[in-house]
């Protein structure tokens, strides 16, 4: 018996699951779709598989189930560990853990408060909106770019020399920004994280 | 020359460090009181240790600067690793991190987005607070109490039989909420969750 992703299209989370899967081109997980805005995630048959009611969670064969999209990860690193894309030593994965949870943390959600809290499409999942609250967590974002285009003047990638967990993340986090919050980094004179996303588009993961 | 840890009094992200290391019992570590009160995390030489602006970070022997709580706890396991608290195997490490992952983001963020947008001593950090915003953050507080209450009637601990990081995250997430939102599990019919942190609460390095 294969493994199942309980999953959604577009959504932004599960998209960090499926890009390290494709990255590092694991076969045979079967993806089951929730209707997240018919509110299938908040039932009781979704909810004895992740109590918080959130995609994406990963169905073991043995029939437990795991969710957060970086423990799935984690998870799957254990079971396919090449291409590594959480580091090799302790001491790699705690600085590529700080990356991902930077940019996770201090940039995926403030775009994801100011979508969450102002876009109409969110307003399902996300009830009462505060609009007040969202413009200003989208008023942070280009700081929160920038200090990001800082540090690709550094290192190539967002963790060091190579493509990480970190750079998925932050990926994810820039189409969600893009398709929603219409921001492109260009546009603010963010020439490095712009091309920076623009390489990681180009890699067969993003497809 | 020994490690340091940047770090701020009653401040429950830092905390999370401190009592990683005293359940660990890890020796040497400096600690350096930043003033988040007057700014301090702001200016430039803060932010060259951490461009983001928050405390904790642990400063290596050889200058490198690791932020972000988890990631550093990570990196001290791989020092220091008895007694485990993040996982032996790849999969318990995973099943771990979920748990640690769920308090984190699913309970003491709702507690840490009240505080920061209600309370007076917050203001200083939090500019402009959201107080709806924040209210509402605190409304869904016992919910997701709730859900950790169910998690307890099936395991002792948070992330199963053992006690582990994940509980380190739970008990500075509701300190910080018996502190400044006066929220006690057992008033609100919470027992185990009640019994719980008063168990974390005899442990020494709680103290
Ligand atoms: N911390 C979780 C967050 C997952 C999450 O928020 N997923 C969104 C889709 S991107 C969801 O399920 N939303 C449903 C809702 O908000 O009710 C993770 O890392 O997996
Ligand atoms: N994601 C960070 C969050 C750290 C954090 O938010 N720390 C707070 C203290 S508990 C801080 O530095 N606040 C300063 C501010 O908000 O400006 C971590 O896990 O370490």
């Amino acid at each position: 018996m294969s493994m199942k992703l309980y999953t959604a299209p577009r959504a932004p989370n599960p998209r960090r699951v499926t890009m390290f899967i494709a990255e590092k081109g694991i076969p045979d997980i079967e993806l089951v779709p929730v209707d997240l805005n018919g509110g299938e995630h908040r039932g009781t048959a979704f909810r004895a598989r992740n109590p918080v009611a959130r995609v994406p969670v990963l169905e073991l064969p043995d029939g437990r189930c795991l969710a957060e999209s970086r423990a799935i990860c984690t998870y799957l690193e254990g079971l396919h560990p090449a291409p590594n894309l959480m580091g090799e030593s302790v001491e790699e994965r705690a600085f590529i853990e700080m990356a991902d949870r930077q940019v996770e943390l201090h940039f995926f959600f403030l775009v994801a408060n100011c979508i969450r809290h102002t876009h109409p499409g969110l307003a399902v999942l996300e009830q009462p909106q505060f609009a007040d609250f969202g413009r200003a967590q989208g008023d942070r974002v280009l700081e929160a770019a920038r200090v990001l285009d800082e540090q690709l003047a550094r290192h190539a990638w967002l963790a060091g020399a190579r493509f990480t967990i970190a750079d998925i993340t932050a990926y994810c986090a820039l189409e969600f920004a893009r398709g929603l919050m219409k921001f492109r980094p260009g546009d603010h004179g963010l020439a490095r994280l712009q091309a920076y996303r623009d390489r990681i588009a180009e890699r067969p993961c993003a497809a």
